[in-house]
């Protein structure tokens, strides 16, 4: 096992109707920035749900963070906080809220231009704390500190991380996700499963608690996420789903571990360029990163297979069939949870997977993200090969 | 799933060398009560580690915290640490020393008798901070609130628990437990199996992930215990013990699901009246307690066998054998690692099996333990009978 250090800060407050604990851990004097996304929290109940939690506070609403948020978006939102005076944040939303919140969080008392804190890695002090509501499991970010944020301008999508814009609360209420559409169900659960994968499926280091707490998450979102589409107001699917996704990506289960994170690096030029769902961009590369890997990650790809998806029978342990299996089983549960897994799949403005590749080579190259995965050993000539087999 | 709320504020600082990060976590001009319990620190040299990292500290040491701490040494520690007002406890040693570190703590502010915080249920106000350094992976009081504390006079033995008193860090290095005498590393993987168990072992919620990692937990125990016997320092064996004895009892695989405990209410009249090893009572009173609540958890007794214990074949789903079965392989699994199941393995100062239950259940009754279990229904009557399959 690797050395590591681990806290994690956030206060889940997990269940049905536990909405009644946030005017508690709101700060005195609460001054409120309210953000959220398009608006369907007003159409499903949440909003009014939220703005009466947030009845003791002065509240500025902030709407219209999009997916994959956007950093001309939430420059507006840090006007709003500062113009305001703002002493909290209440992100209500996915993952892309919460992210967005962490960026003008951070940003609020930077001096100088904000986008400096993803493009430069610059240090900023003092940001505004953040509750998070969560209505749509899938990124973990209710209860980390990582953000991604997208410059449109540049076709830019990069991250920062700090604690110290980790929600202090994040509330969990499974009915909040009743009324998602089926669309924000599986890429939820097809991120959440690849956040497991990424910190799961590198190489073996002796660390059997990682690897069983990894494979339970799995395991969980292979059961309950094809039932969440099934039945979509079945509130303990929908708990399992959203607890799973949430310990996906809290830190615990990467602690003592190599981390891969390649998927995500390569997938996420595919939404900076064409906009895809960000589970869309995982579900292409992962599979064939995993052909690509299959070597230096052979054994812990067996053991997923037997592990996760009970391939034991199907090749047995050493057999070239269990690596061919487990990718297949991969791509199977992708597709049972309606996310396609081929570039040719999708609409990618007109551009030929060809020049789609080599435009996303380039945007790696720029991003300086030329030597990713858990060995450093994937270059742009590797992530090319991958993407071809993702054609 | 149950509703939760859940956080666990410990910063867990995992691996060899790790001390090095304990000097930056005291508090600006420390004022340390260092304690610690019969002085195998000093042989193995962590007494002389902990002095170095506390080198620009103002240092008090009281040492002779005896296994299950008694209200009479740790009311003199209160006693140090109020005449030379300190403002930290580092606590070094297994689960005994951080629980006495913990009733230091909360007494240390407390009008009154501190006995009260116990007996009482008395609310206390500013704490001592505490670090913790784990020396014996067991009880998980290293990020838990939890504390157990023996009064001798009376033969109590008494529980509190509040988040205020959770260290503030733990260090976690499996180096320092490589000269652990092999008693002590049974007792810890036994500790930490029923730990699991009391929040596993009860009746099914739809709660999957919290069983997959109650059961990843176990599994790890069941591999790693023994090796940990055999080979008293491979590094990684006693990492992935330590790991789990803290995952077992730091709040997490417990929450959203029903908790049982009655093992260990029961398991504590044997300390208190005989100072049995708190682990080798857990060992002699959860098989039987199994065997009589067998109709009440069989769904989970069977899940156990069969995910845990590998049992799928011997009996299956619904045969009676599966129970039987999966009860023999707790009672194998915990002889294996050397920790006897019955009371009359045991010294019981020379009482019979008859008078020593006799005795039990009045103590369990003195205490107020008459309704336990997750259903409340383990009462004096149901107790004797658990008792009575121990002998």
């Amino acid at each position: 096992m690797l050395n590591f250090t681990f806290k994690n800060q956030t206060e889940i407050l997990f269940g049905k109707g536990q909405i009644s604990e946030v005017p508690a851990r709101l700060p005195a004097n609460a001054k409120v920035l309210f953000l959220y996304g398009g608006g369907s929290i007003k159409k499903n109940g949440i909003y009014d749900q939220v703005v009466n939690a947030l009845k003791d506070a002065e509240v500025f609403e902030f709407s219209g963070v999009e997916p994959n948020p956007s950093y001309e978006t939430l420059i507006k939102a840090v006007d709003v906080a500062r113009t305001n005076e703002v002493n909290f944040i209440l992100a209500v939303g996915g993952g892309s809220v919460i992210d967005g919140a962490k960026f003008v969080a951070a940003a609020h008392n930077f001096d100088g231009e904000p986008w400096d804190i993803l493009a430069k890695g610059a240090t900023f002090e003092n940001p505004l704390p953040i509750g998070a509501v969560l209505t749509l499991p899938a990124t973990g970010s209710e209860s980390n500190g990582n953000s991604v944020v997208t410059k449109k301008e540049t076709s830019q999508k990069l991250a920062f991380a700090s604690e110290t814009v980790q929600p202090q609360f994040a509330l969990l209420d499974p009915e909040f996700t009743f009324s998602l559409p089926p669309r924000q169900i599986s890429n939820g659960a097809v991120d959440a499963f690849v956040h497991v994968i990424e910190q799961y499926l590198t190489y073996p280091v002796n660390a059997p608690l990682q690897d069983r707490f990894a494979e339970g998450i799995l395991q969980t979102l292979i059961v309950e996420g094809p039932k969440a589409l099934e039945n979509p107001e079945d509130y303990d699917v929908r708990a399992n789903v959203m607890w799973s996704a949430t310990m996906a990506l809290n830190g615990l289960i990467g602690k003592g571990v190599p981390q891969d994170w390649a998927t995500h690096m390569i997938g996420h030029e595919l939404t900076a360029i064409y906009g895809l769902d960000h589970a869309q961009t995982l579900a292409i590369v992962l599979p064939s990163l995993m052909k690509v890997q299959a070597e230096s990650k052979k054994e812990k790809i067996a053991q997923l297979g037997q592990r996760v998806f009970g391939l034991a029978g199907a090749g047995g342990v050493g057999s070239e069939h269990i690596i061919d299996d487990t990718i297949q089983a991969v791509v199977n549960f992708f597709e049972d949870m309606g996310v396609e897994t081929k570039m040719s799949d999708y609409d990618l403005n007109g551009d030929s997977t060809e020049v789609a590749i080599d435009k996303l080579i380039a945007n790696l190259e720029k991003n300086g993200m030329t030597a990713i995965g858990e060995h450093g050993d994937i270059d742009p000539a590797k992530a090319r090969k991958i993407l071809e087999l993702s054609v």
